[in-house]
């Protein structure tokens, strides 16, 4: 039997915070035919809350530390202002939309990361995703919508980076579902000039990466996002794209390959 | 055939923002038998973080006016940094909370209060309950946890009145539930004497409560929340209390009664 189909998109920072940019995104999220997800980040506009409460966000190698303080922005921020932004755009176009964190329904259950060289805080990494109450939502037409927080499910929410987020829930509803992940992000895809907009690799694989990584063209915030997509590709995921935010309902971008 | 059971507890806003007070709360509520429904405030907690941000809460009869940066900063309180505290917390005692804005499931719709006298500026009036997902989350042992926000469906959210929402959704559920509905907040039931807690009524009829108002025994803030009960009762919700937060449990407290 043919597995149904399951779309699950992450919407960047920079798109969840212009209200045009979200609005149009979330349109085009609408349409998609079948099951889907949505997860989004925040995290520019957690900064900017943070400095209007007299906290300085602090980062490691571009990872938030989240002090206890912060965790609290950082709730109120994703899990308060936007995810319930996003919920209730969706529900006025007819998206039957449901609002998480990884507490919610012991949704994602996480551990506060181990203290290596960085002790950065309260940052949960991922142990499981409690995918059968999800199940029966996305058989009733319910459109979950993840933003970046879960929990220890010892009464510790835990701040989670949501491209991880995207990829983790990808993998476990891959035995379950055809499914499509796609990070979406300010970009038009993997570029290989990162000034230029159009130069946008229409797909690459492992070895292209490995390559593309060791000379340069690959660098920074784009690394772990493609440890995400081939994370998933590895663990049964059926395609993954890393496109702009107009590329939603098409399948545009790059399309990342084994 | 026999109804299942339904409690939906209202916690207010003193118990929710002291920590100890709130953790014992909700050891409580778990231990409740049967499908069971929280309701939480928070509104001190909005005003002081309104404060921090510079922004003084404005009041109109006890009644807190809305603009829009206060719904941004209630939306976050009430819905990120409250609501998913208690959801992280239940879920610690293997409570499967999931917490929820009117938005989320569309489950609570209302439309932005009508100016008569006053403009209350962002604060909803409940239009209807949309129970069918959140009875099939009931009956598998799901535990919704609603806080004080809703929307009108057209991508607007509202602050909606904690009270009000506890006692819509025991109507809403009370055909397919042996519903009881229990408002808890910082005394132990309706007092004689407001002064002393211990002079709490054990039962309080619509005949009686008519008489208290007159004389001036119930008044200012017990009346909008012995209006709601009798609200509740008049519309087949099977039993309703006003009582403490070591109440939830038992039935003790005030009793009210048709």
């Amino acid at each position: 039997m043919k597995k149904p189909s399951l779309s699950i998109i992450k919407i960047g920072g920079q798109i969840v915070e212009d209200e045009q940019k979200l609005k149009s995104v979330l349109a085009q999220f609408a349409k998609i035919k079948g099951a889907k997800i949505l997860v989004h980040g925040g995290g520019k506009a957690a900064s900017a809350w943070s400095k209007k409460l007299g906290i300085i966000p602090q980062m490691i190698e571009g990872r938030r530390v989240t002090d206890a303080a912060t965790l609290e922005i950082v709730t109120m921020v994703y899990a308060g202002l936007y995810n319930k932004k996003i919920v209730s755009w969706l529900q006025a176009i007819s998206c039957n939309a449901l609002g998480l964190t990884g507490a919610d329904l012991n949704s994602i259950q996480s551990h506060k990361r181990i203290v290596k060289t960085f002790d950065y805080g309260f940052a949960g990494d991922i142990d499981l995703v409690e995918t059968s109450i999800l199940k029966q939502l996305l058989s009733n037409h319910v459109t979950p919508v993840f933003c970046a927080i879960t929990h220890d499910k010892k009464g510790q929410l835990l701040n989670t980076n949501a491209d991880t987020i995207a990829s983790e829930l990808a993998v476990a509803f891959a035995p379950f579902y055809e499914t499509t992940l796609k990070f979406c992000f300010e970009k038009n895809g993997v570029l290989e000039n990162p000034e230029d907009n159009h130069s946008v690799f229409s797909k690459i694989s492992f070895t292209d990466y490995q390559k593309y990584k060791q000379v340069g063209i690959i660098s920074e915030g784009m690394i772990p996002k493609m440890d995400n997509a081939f994370f998933a590709l590895k663990n049964q995921v059926d395609k993954v794209f890393i496109c702009g935010a107009k590329e939603i309902y098409q399948a545009n971008g790059t399309s990342i390959q084994l």
